[in-house]
């Protein structure tokens, strides 16, 4: 098992978690929790194969990737039952490294099927955030990611900067690094220091439909 | 025409008529009725056969499907136009049996891929009550089935059922009949007992982001 | 560059300009506003090549959709930062006009895939207004073309013409320019005279679930 599939599992579980507790916090039943933590786990990347008809998707070829999500929600029900508190800055942290990790899964898997570099860089945004808009969605929020503290934007300069270092003369392994640390610094700084991007405020007055 | 393509159309009007139920207490127009009940009755087979990358899907493959959820929507409509009452209990018992037939299917199409059994069992659910997720989806609800009575329960456990059934020397019509009438008797048992499964409550001050 | 490409072109912009402009009305951020704006131009397109399994999608093909759909939406934001005012009129027409060309390109699409009629006509239809569905749904709003004036009704006359005139001995640039015509004519009617489908509105006391 190569320490680049440790961390992609490492990153199911965490965005499994993050499913789990927003179930929770919508009083859903256990069916519901399992539903939401491996759609944030693992929406994002199949979305990803689906568009880019890469099949068979990842948790079809490899059924670990369903297991440890399962886990992941089970473990998170119990934990919260026993009333643990839940170490949120452990969590968030824990989730931007998931984040890069899924980033740079997701643009390598693009670049392998040769697609332009836009694509690409959507493919590993896509990865990242997409598990994370689907939850919301199906609970019925508006994603936290279009108006929280830098979160995607975090992604896309991994990803042009996973990108651009193909070009030069360095082991995979070591473009991989650069990238996931790069990910998760400026995702942990925005965290910090609250960064976020400019909002579009559109008043009502501007209407253009009815 | 075999009694199993017969139990599949039937189920697919069901759906298409819930799904229609559900767009009039939105007040839609027509063609929201149509739409909202051809993707309740369509979308789970769908989204199994994207997923898989099972080319042309059902409707593709065969303009019966269509014209079936078609008519079904129209004939709800009208029935309701005339001011004809809704026989809830006949319609919760139609879906049921909706529920297993298309459970038994997605588990069927699943295993002829070769999936593993967790893939498959996500691919019988998927089929059984996907659709109905869209479709409370589109209408900015909470789906349903995160919080009422055992119904996707009764999925996993008719597809985890066929999986097993499928080592034994018996007739595949046989395990399709039993599989089928074991989702049906569990989901008719939770709906007379209001069998529910336990919730899971995390109150905001366990939250977890911000 | 061929006079359909341009338009094709066209529509991209205009979907994704009322993709930002909603984006606008949640107060996203500039990244949100990015995705909706991509999302409403291209998702319609996405999912039908998802559904027929036609791989790459138009965006990985051609670099260019993505160019396009950011280039709007950047463009929308600039505009209203210098509080221009939108022009409701001419951005009512110009949807009007994206919405014919789509649904004539889903239709050819379909058609070149050997589909029936009826899955060509939803294609048809889905390249014209599932964009705009997913915005809405992102921005957890009942979709509004099952709501208001006339829109989907315009793409299915127009899909349903589109294959009827194969049968003429026309040239194919004549199908597609009286297609388009007869799906503008048809929107700008509904506009200008609010004509709209009748609704189907299920009172509570009729509820067939629980």
């Amino acid at each position: 098992m190569s320490w680049f599939y440790a961390f992609d599992l490492f990153g199911v579980a965490v965005f499994a978690i993050t499913g789990a507790l927003m179930a929770g916090r919508k009083s859903m039943d256990l069916f519901g929790v399992l539903v939401i933590a491996i759609i944030t786990a693992l929406g994002g990347g199949t979305l990803r194969d689906v568009i880019l008809g890469n099949h068979p998707v990842s948790w079809i070829r490899n059924d670990v990737y369903i297991l440890v999500a399962t886990l992941a929600a089970v473990g998170t029900v119990l934990w919260v039952r026993l009333t643990r508190p839940i170490n949120e800055t452990g969590l968030l942290v824990a989730d931007a490294f998931g984040l890069a990790v899924f980033t740079v899964i997701g643009t390598q898997v693009a670049l392998n099927y040769g697609v332009p570099v836009s694509a690409a860089v959507i493919m590993g945004v896509m990865t990242g955030v997409a598990g994370g808009v689907m939850r919301d969605i199906i609970c019925n929020e508006i994603p936290l990611i279009f108006h929280k503290e830098i979160y995607a934007t975090a992604c896309i300069i991994g990803s042009f900067t996973y990108i651009g270092l193909q070009a030069l003369p360095l082991h995979e392994d070591v473009i991989t690094a650069i990238c996931i640390a790069l990910v998760l610094a400026i995702r942990l700084a925005a965290i910090r220091w609250h960064l976020a991007l400019p909002r579009f405020h559109l008043l009502d007055r501007n209407r253009s439909d009815q």
